[in-house]
């Protein structure tokens, strides 16, 4: 078993309202920064777990965001990255 | 002006107390992920916005972090990829 750090990214369903990403752009906008267009918020979850080997710790994580850390109706997760810790 | 797709993680500055952390933590061994070691939630923001090229982009982005998107205070923010929109 050996340690892994997994980042993992949720983020709102494409398609989805992100009354959240709305109001950030909102409030860049009256900062003065007008360029920006459209802003996303999702999660940013990094999770230090112990596997056998890395296709391992990623399958781990996967079931963790299925169970757990992501709403499967409204939200898509991604692994971003996978490290030895 | 050429648009670009910036990536920011803002994630609670290491040492201090991370509770949404802990209690996803807590709640993965509940759930039988007894592997887990520590879990740290931070944000994950996209923006799109147009600047003349890459280095003005993430300089923007910056700004952006600094003045609304990261509490100085308790978050450290980096930028985890720039790419063209």
């Amino acid at each position: 078993m050996k340690p892994f750090r997994i980042s993992v990214h949720i983020v709102p369903r494409k398609g989805l309202l992100d009354p959240q990403g709305k109001a950030v752009a909102d409030a860049l906008h009256t900062l003065g920064f007008a360029a920006v267009g459209a802003v996303h918020v999702g999660r940013h979850v990094v999770i230090e777990t112990s596997a056998a080997n890395a296709t391992a710790a990623e399958a781990a994580v996967r079931d963790m965001c299925a169970r757990l850390l992501a709403n499967p109706v409204t939200e898509d997760f991604e692994i971003a990255g996978v490290v030895s810790a």
